[in-house]
């Protein structure tokens, strides 16, 4: 019997056989948006088992774990041990079957470690160890499985405030792989709660040296940081929002409700979102000055749980999907930006795939013919980062856009273990081409095209779009 | 030719024919949510014929009657006969090709009355005329049906003044299906018509006992139904509600907003949606004190047609799906009990089947690890209960949650020959399984968990989550 | 190696292949709905070359060049040749694998020339010749590739104020394939600019005879055009919207409201909508009188980048799907006409695909059974006019309606050559049976009905519910 994971997984036809082996798999990886700690690599950091590496910090599977009825201390808790987690872990993952958890955990064990048993109660003690006695060798640090699987940048998630000391501190060492900054300044618009904005507020002045008593000293401020990422090899923004803000508002306005907030004062509803349409434009003209491409990531409905967000904070497994109307909104943002001719290249994300089709004629309004693709439609996002999610944003894009343009896949992770996404998108994509040519959707005749489609979408599209 | 209906009907691959037969096929039925008349039950009642038991109260066939051109006199009418009913009905069946009714019709004809033959204008008679044979003998009376179909647990929907006097006859005969109540409370937050709430609250006093005077009157009074309908052996409740309600209220509005409508006074939308958020948290409460399920069915649009409502009534087949946004309040009312530790285990059920991937995220919001999958995203409902709406519902469920935890099947239906719906989720299931291992995307290895998994959902989820 | 475009282009099964070239391909073509020029067909317009009548006007081209990269002046320029123009979408061609213009522009170039060839930048000159060869002949005129393609209907979509010379002078010619106008009255109840409702009123007034002053002036003189069209043989109408209106109103405010746009003042919010609200039920009920059938095509977002809409004007591919809410004022605008009676036949047609399950259950409540399928939900529009939105939309109508009383394909097109979507659409309608079948999911048995179902969706429903 074949292992689970075999060369042809998830590649139903000859085609896809064709297309994934001589034409994706050799790409190198560009993994343009992600949220590893650039420390992790700074220093290279060692893993002391598959838990560490697997288990601390992934709220996939815990929120997996939570469903199966495994108590949270094996989810979040200190005072389990790795070994009490993964065991738990282990227990779950049959109960998985069908969700991406199953796959990606197998692609990994694979990938990176060679294992093709499947991960079980029976199989738990020994996958540990023997990855366990893996990670402790110098292949197995952070470093070494970036190079392992062939990753060539790397773009991370970072705060405007932050000192990029790590991105220096790894530009220094000429590690093969490229680690760039992403410049995401969502706090620097969070003005819901008076105080952490000024909290916020005094940070910014203090890492750009620029004292901040106005709303043009925050844009002073926020410029000279951007300045600054770009000289550490920036190329993209990031943004996280509940909702398009793209509220109409005077300079004067966007004045007087920073003073307000500033001074510690709540601000109405409506003013919070002149406020966030307001930075959301400025933001979005620097990103066009320095050539960058935006990215924005919408739709997400953040610390549903209460009582597990003031226990536990943000990012552990408790935000979901929106059902936000935001079309109008998008189109008003994007076509302000237009109409200046200050539109950058971006990426829209969606978290609901009821938007996708939305999206991808979105996109279609503001190609202008400078660049291919200048608009994307981004790859399935979190929840919809599975197998099914990416094939309804690949089959919507291509009904309504251009596929061969797309600039593909990011693992949008926190793990060096997560590189197989890659390689899972890439057997989906093959796999989607490979099925159209089997049913005589696309002709069987123009293979060096498709192959060509294949690489574009996997390497070189992402290259060229954000200038690698 | 083989029959339409035959063993591997539905069943595309050998490993879903597998499951089906050796897994699927032999557990019984647990119908934990219907709308069966509990004294057709208790009365035994015999149907003088197949129109009796399939057409009158089927508004799924009304509506396809409708649209195929048939006049309302044969589907709703006092003025025709039964067989004249049939006769429209068969020659309307032909037409639903690719419906649902067309399988589920086949289903019941095959499974209760063994028949082979497809219904169409030249069968009609014949067909009509067997069933209606089969249909004098005891084995086909409603408790013959049952039993029939190896059904082991029915819960009814039960509004909180009725007196459960079926429930309590059944339960005497110690029939072999447990025949049990559903807390069904819409009627007690239907403030809309002053004078219907105030008729409804007279019902209520009487049926409870307690003299309403005062919202608290209300309160006490439901309470007291609920233990008597837990006495009863109900444990779960039902809810069907257009959006949830989660507005922001005091004890005190609330006692005023009751004063209000009480006496006769319409109430303003920002009211009733105050006294409808806390009717469901303070019902919500109680399902929780009880260790009982809550359901939610939300998101139709009732009684579009009113003309024909006004002559026909509600339930004839004039809803439809609404395209209402309900995440933020949903997750809102959910954080709230969960916030105070009374979160019940909860099945919600959407209309419209763009909610699938918010609802299948928003459930992982509030597992937390004391019962697998306590929060469950509930089978296709309504105009989803056929094969792409399942389809569609457990594919979302599988890839943004756990299949292996889910609660399976429910018919919802008034009709003692519906239970083939079972098998036809059945079979669904399996054949989803099933593509799945033979594409490789699931193992082959790992047959019998995938046994276990079509077992548990067929039939030990439901049995150990509710409680039967 | 087959050809692409080959007999059994995308019929994966027998069934499928017996069920179109049997049943589906031999019928005629009822085109009900596209944005043909008149004038064209009066002239009989003979085109100098392919980009003429392929290129010139066709905004999903142009979205596609711009996506690829490919600058305006190739797309809408008027300093490029039709040669230069050709060369740039033959270079695009390749990149919109996937795309339905992929599928599209090889089935116009084999259906009307013959051409097998697949069009890329090394094929570009050889099929440009070609094509422009056989088009300067006289059966490739206007009326010479209609009668080609076995066209019977036409229905083109005029303003009210058209004085629909060109259908008079068709009709004279008794050319075989009718020419019918479509009432399409949306410029009635653009009220959003005073100027220019005032500038369309007088030439509704002048095209009418009728003297405006009051809102019933223009009921008048709509009324007068509307006989017109009648007498003409226009035998639909047809409405873009962004949502449906469906406010309560007066007339007294009718009345008012029109005065004052009238008089050049700008109309509040709810003022627009309450005018809109009136213009839609009064014109639904001069549709119901004369036993037309209503189309509304809702839920697009039009001319959503500005800087090009000043330049080019509209529909020149920057429009885009919405994410509207629709359902309640849908329902509330069909309960009002039927309420009176005063429901004519209907066709809806949605945008954003996350609307079909709502639609596809929407017209079930006012199906009356007087005519079969008289609510209808219309075939994929627009950016959903391709397999995948069209397999939706028809996998919806048949899960929550009855797919054998569809009306069927339109090609809401502007080009002659366009009517290979209706084969197309037949390709897919059939493959779709007979996958079905082939899985065992409709009775092979039944190939008859299934014949007869194709050939109804194809041609023989449209003929009976248009009556033409």
């Amino acid at each position: 019997m074949k292992t689970f994971i075999n060369d042809n997984f998830a590649l139903q036809t000859e085609t896809a056989q064709e297309l994934y082996h001589n034409h994706a798999k050799k790409q190198a990886i560009i993994d343009y948006h992600c949220h590893l700690n650039p420390e992790e690599v700074a220093i290279d950091r060692q893993f002391d088992n598959i838990s560490q590496a697997w288990l601390h910090g992934d709220h996939y599977k815990w929120r997996a774990m939570r469903t199966n009825g495994i108590d949270e201390r094996f989810c979040t808790g200190k005072d389990t041990s790795d070994w009490e987690k993964f065991e738990k872990w282990a227990e779950t993952v049959p109960y998985t079957m069908r969700n991406p958890l199953y796959h990606w955990s197998h692609l990994e064990l694979k990938a990176a470690f060679g294992i093709d048993k499947l991960l079980n109660p029976s199989t738990a003690r020994e996958i540990y160890e023997a990855c366990n006695e893996k990670l402790r060798t110098p292949q197995f640090s952070a470093r070494g499985l970036m190079s392992h699987y062939n990753v060539e940048v790397v773009c991370t998630t970072d705060d405007p405030t932050d000192s990029l000391e790590h991105h220096l501190a790894i530009k220094k060492d000429a590690f093969s792989c490229k680690v760039l900054p992403t410049w995401r300044p969502d706090k620097a618009m969070a003005v819901e709660v008076p105080a952490d904005f000024r909290a916020y507020m005094e940070k910014l002045s203090e890492s750009s040296g620029i004292k901040i008593v106005t709303y043009s000293d925050v844009l002073k401020a926020l410029r000279l940081r951007h300045d600054f990422f770009a000289s550490v090899g920036c190329k993209l923004s990031d943004h996280g929002i509940e909702e398009f803000y793209a509220e109409d508002y005077t300079d004067h306005e966007i004045d007087s409700i920073f003073n307000k907030v500033y001074g510690g004062k709540e601000l109405s509803q409506s003013e919070i979102l002149k406020f966030k349409s307001a930075m959301m434009i400025e933001g979005a003209k620097m990103d066009w000055e320095k050539e960058w491409v935006q990215q924005f990531h919408y739709g997400a409905i953040r610390n549903n749980n209460t009582k597990l967000f003031k226990t536990l904070g943000p990012d552990i497994g408790f935000d979901s999907i929106g059902d936000f109307s935001v079309a109008k909104n998008l189109s008003k943002f994007l076509d302000k930006l237009n109409t200046e001719n200050k539109l950058a290249k971006t990426v829209l994300y969606n978290l609901n795939p009821g938007d996708n089709e939305m999206l991808a004629t979105m996109i279609g309004n503001f190609q202008d013919g400078t660049v291919a693709g200048k608009i994307q439609f981004g790859s399935g996002w979190w929840f919809l980062d599975q197998k099914a999610g990416m094939e309804a944003q690949m089959n919507s894009l291509s009904s309504l856009g251009l596929l061969s343009r797309f600039v593909g896949m990011l693992t949008d992770s926190r793990s060096f273990l997560s590189y197989p996404r890659h390689e899972y998108f890439r057997r989906i994509l093959c796999n989607l081409i490979g099925n159209d040519v089997a049913q005589g959707l696309l002709p069987a005749s123009e293979m060096p095209f498709l192959g060509k489609l294949v690489e574009d979408v996997s390497y070189n599209n992402a290259k060229g779009f954000f200038g690698f």
